[in-house]
């Protein structure tokens, strides 16, 4: 199975009052992970954008385990979970520098056209990139 | 059972190139639902950080069913879901302003001292607050 | 000469570990302030962008008298500071729920087509909005 | 003088419906090119916090020239402009990554105490700091 790797180093901007990371930083965090995945597998979500084609989120579930601060280096760890014709599962694991597990994660995606909205089909829109995505989960 | 309305104007500053409310938003929002929710009660969550106690989220569910766009408004209707003596509930559903439901999520909050994070017990700390509580779920 | 004003409700997402609000949250303010001062005028910015035409920042200044914490509100007063046939700025002073001056700024915009961001003649493409705003200093 | 590079990826996130960059996230940017400059020269923003003093913006200036897009890199150069016992002025300029000059900056910052915000002086809290923004200029 594939996992991606991308560090992030934890911006002042990224804190809050509690003087950790504010909890919906960690989606942003995601985001990355996720862009660095599609990277490693060969592919650019930009390109995708520019064929007029978007995959939003439609679910997504986080933990929260240990928080983490200002002048620290998170690691995220992104995997394919399961691939369909209609929708893409990705699993997220965030850890500190130190190697504690701060947080997991996952976020489900479909396809749709820019102009409407409309659902498209993974498979069919853009065949090798599913294939590749099939491949990464073993 | 108690449900907080929570109006919210989109602010440009919270679209993406999508053109719609970038999803960590809602997160944001929720919070916002939840400060209203606090506030009906007759308490002030800035108040309980002001005792040294904070309340992080340690879990959370989002779907997202339809987007906001610019120009709209959304209402956050926020309410107890279950509290126990160490974890509240909250449930959230965001509409836009033709009543179509756009969003549903929960989020699970534990309370922790603000200096070293240690984990405190709600029904202990706040006694009032948590019987708010249980009676905002009947 | 026509004063908006904004009243906004502090949001936890908007603090810092400093505790305080972070400098950058003040620009979404002056949009907020803006935006305020464009309806208050009988206009809408979202109007505007839905005819393809877009308002970016060229310039902005801000000064930072003093902090705003989560659990006040800030008032934003926006005024038109001058408006000429390519650009318009606008000026803001954000103030607490005590009355005190904690930010002073201004913003320069252009006007530009949404799809290659050419630049438009405000006069020109909104002579409407124009006298309005002519009028606003006033 | 002393340039320092720092380079950032554009980050989803980071865009609004106009499909560029949302200009109160250069702002960020500034900060990590600072952060950035402060490392190369021997010392961590993170530690003086740690030793209970805060280093809070009390003025900016920015100019944007060119939008910067989702699937490009930023480059942020950041200098010291000028350094006295109570403030210091950082420059900034941010490109492209095809060379073009997208926004230029300026913020000026001042030493507080954690507690209290109490002005302190620069150069007599942190002199190796202080003599080292000065060799910095030249």
């Amino acid at each position: 199975m594939l996992v991606s790797e991308k560090q992030i180093e934890v911006r002042y901007a990224e804190t809050d009052q509690m003087g950790v990371v504010y909890h919906a930083n960690y989606l942003v965090w995601f985001e990355l992970g996720r862009t660095q995945l599609i990277k490693d597998l060969g592919f650019e979500y930009a390109a995708m954008e520019k064929q007029g084609v978007l995959s939003p989120v439609v679910d997504l579930q986080i933990s929260y385990k240990k928080s983490l601060k200002y002048g620290q280096k998170a690691i995220v760890k992104t995997s394919v979970k399961s691939v369909g014709p209609i929708k893409v599962v990705y699993s997220y694991e965030v850890y500190n520098d130190e190697g504690d597990l701060c947080s997991i994660g996952e976020s489900t995606h479909v396809l749709v056209s820019k102009d409407e909205f409309k659902p498209l089909k993974f498979k069919k829109e853009f065949p090798d990139w599913y294939v590749a995505y099939e491949k990464a989960m073993n």
